[in-house]
C-alpha cells in the first residue's frame, strides 16, 4: 500500500488510487497463481457444464486488462479482440500477464483523481466512468476465476487461498 | 447512482460512498438473481469437486454482510457464524437477503468518507480500513456467485448475466 500517502487525504476519500491499483494488482497476482496451478493440458482444454477453459477466460481478461487501461490514459478506442497470441503455452500466458502488469502500472500514474468519474465508452461499446469501468475489469476478473475454481477443484487441485494476493 | 452528488465532490474522489453502495448493491441484486435460479433442491444440495452446496456460500456471505455492517458502524464485536436460521427453504433465504439489504442501507448512512480509513477487526479476527473490508465482502460474494454460475451451467441452467445488476 502507498505509505507516502498523508492521512489527510485518507480521511477524505473513500479509496485512494494507488490502494484501488494495489487492489487490483492484488487480485492480478491471484489470478497469476490461478493460471500456475492448472495443469499445463487442463488450462486449455478443461471445462465444466459447456464453458470455456479457463485459458479462454484468461484471453478475455489479457483483452481487457491492458487494452482497456490504455484507452482510459489516451483516449483511443481500443479493438476489443480475444484473441491473444500464446500458441497455447502457459509460459507465454503468465509472460503476457505480466507485461499487462506492467502496462497497468505506467498507465495508472497518468490518472489523477480528478479523472475517475469522467466517462468513457471502453472498447466503442461499454459506456461507464472510469472508476465504474475498472471496477468491472477487477469485478470481471474475481467471477471468471471463481470459475476457475471449480475447475481446479474437480480436477482435484487445490487452488491458491482467496485472500493471499501477495507475490510470491 | 446518486445524482444529489455534486461535481465538485466527483471529482476529488475515486468512487463517492454512495457509488461504493450501489457497486456492492448491485452485485448483491445479482447474487439474489442467481439464488432465484437455483432449483431448491440443487440450491442445498448440488456441489462439484467436493466444494459446498451453493447454499452454504449464501450462509457465508449472509453471516458476513449484515453482521459486517453492523460491527463497522457499532464498533461492537460481531460473533462470525455461518449458522444461518432458514430451515433449507430457499424462500426464507430470499427474505433474509432482502434485510440484509436494508441493513447494510441503514447502516451506510452512518459511515462518513472519513471513516472509510478508520482500521477495524472484523470478527475478531480480520483486520484492515473499513474500505478494505467492504471490498472484501463485495470480492468474496462475486467469486462464490462466480463458482453458484458454474454449478447452474453444469446442472444445464443459463444464469443471469453478469452485468445485468438492476431489480427485477
Amino acid at each position: 500500500m502507498n505509505t507516502a500517502v498523508s492521512s489527510t487525504e485518507k480521511v477524505t476519500q473513500v479509496i485512494l488510487p494507488a490502494e484501488l491499483l494495489a487492489h487490483w494488482q492484488g487480485h492480478r497476482t491471484l489470478t497469476r497463481k490461478v493460471i500456475e496451478a492448472f495443469p499445463e493440458k487442463d488450462f486449455f482444454e478443461y471445462s465444466i457444464g459447456g464453458m470455456r477453459p479457463f485459458s479462454k477466460m484468461v484471453d478475455e481478461l489479457l483483452s481487457i486488462a491492458g487494452p482497456g487501461i490504455q484507452e482510459i490514459v489516451t483516449g483511443k478506442q481500443a479493438a476489443f479482440t480475444e484473441e491473444v497470441a500464446h500458441g497455447n503455452s502457459k509460459s507465454k500466458v503468465l509472460e503476457l500477464w505480466d507485461e499487462a502488469t506492467e502496462e497497468i502500472n505506467t498507465n495508472w500514474t497518468k490518472i489523477g483523481v480528478e479523472n475517475f468519474h469522467e466517462i468513457i465508452k471502453l472498447f466503442g461499446q461499454y459506456e461507464g466512468t472510469v472508476q465504474s469501468s475498472i471496477l468491472y475489469f477487477i469485478d470481471n476478473e474475481i467471477h471468471h476465476r471463481g470459475q476457475g475454481y471449480v475447475y481446479l477443484r474437480s480436477l482435484g487441485i487445490e487452488p491458491p487461498m482467496f485472500w493471499d494476493r501477495n507475490e510470491l
